[in-house]
């Protein structure tokens, strides 16, 4: 097994939390999407997206997703479950994972920050407002859900660390990075705290990565 | 069961197909968009995100964010299987899927059109040019897969629709719609054609819906 990682990515943290928790720690090879060398030929034969995480399987198949992947563990490594077993509550989990993946992260990531810089011009500031615009429209539903929900507990389902976590943690790192006050977020807070004290998830931070600047 | 719809959404789409390939029909409740009714207290309690679609399952359940409802149906109404038996396979469609609803959809919907032209005031014209673009770089990446990988056959994986299809087509009508040249993906539109093909597609397209403006 191989990983295609890059410190900073979101996505890729994702990826390494879920690696962690299942106690496996593949070869891994460093994609600096600062310097464009995703765009580089012998990457997009890798994966055409130009995106990381992108993790080669053992039976050399490309899984590219991170949320793909990360499902894709858990059915070949069950143990420990990043899903609860019922069908309700995985579709929680899940939708939980999505509210981040594809209503945050998408729209903050790298290439559309530049975008926004580049082609379109906006200040600097701008682009702060931005992001944090995004970051709090999506933080406050996710709070609001599991501030509400009985089915939350330590983590954001029950007592165990799931797929929603595993979303959640990486995007309130990116959202620190980015000065984003996250004093209106105390559930969110609080399994953060819960989640870092694992080294599961302590280990895969950014900071700690052999690449990280 | 009910859904929460609204004819325009590509992420209810994605649903209203699911739902039809599973021979389900339940009440439905459209939420105009367009019409801020989606921002409504009444609304909020149902969904804290405020998007649509929303399934109320018959156990009570108020299960959000398309992905996670579609596959919750694949876990509870088993025929025909939307996802293939594999985790190689299963994580093949579920990437392509998230190519869409990670890559594409979240930069082109109508909250964040709106934000370009209303607070960061950019023009039609570069209004246009992002939502082009964004939907260019995505399915470029997906037509170079689809192209090249053998698993491809009559639709996304195989001669069975799945996961990956049922993103895929609402995806190509919202491109279509905004007039994105669709010409360089030969394959997604045989693929396209393939699906549309089946009622189950055919009766999902916005036009078709009660709520149609």
């Amino acid at each position: 097994m191989k990983l295609y990682d890059y410190f900073r990515s979101s996505a890729a943290y994702r990826v390494r939390i879920a690696l962690n928790l299942k106690g496996l720690a593949p070869e891994r090879e460093f994609i600096p999407l600062r310097r464009n060398v995703q765009r580089s030929h012998d990457y997009l034969s890798v994966n055409p997206q130009g995106l990381v995480p992108v993790l080669l399987t053992d039976e050399g198949d490309t899984l590219t997703q991170s949320l793909a992947i990360i499902e894709w563990l858990d059915e070949t490594h069950p143990t420990p479950p990043l899903l609860p077993g019922s069908p309700s509550a995985r579709a929680r989990v899940r939708s939980l994972a999505l509210a981040v993946a594809c209503e945050i992260h998408p729209l903050n990531n790298l290439r559309v920050l530049n975008y926004l810089t580049g082609t379109l011009g906006v200040t600097p500031a701008q682009k702060d407002g931005w992001y944090r615009y995004w970051c709090d429209v999506g933080l406050e539903a996710i709070e609001t859900r599991l501030a509400r929900e009985s089915e939350t507990g330590r983590f954001c389902h029950g007592d165990t660390p799931t797929l929603a976590d595993i979303c959640l943690v990486p995007q309130l790192a990116n959202a620190r990075r980015l000065a984003v006050d996250l004093g209106a977020y105390p559930t969110l807070q609080r399994i953060e705290a819960e989640c870092l004290a694992l080294p599961a998830f302590a280990d895969a931070a950014p900071a700690k990565q052999p690449d990280a600047e």
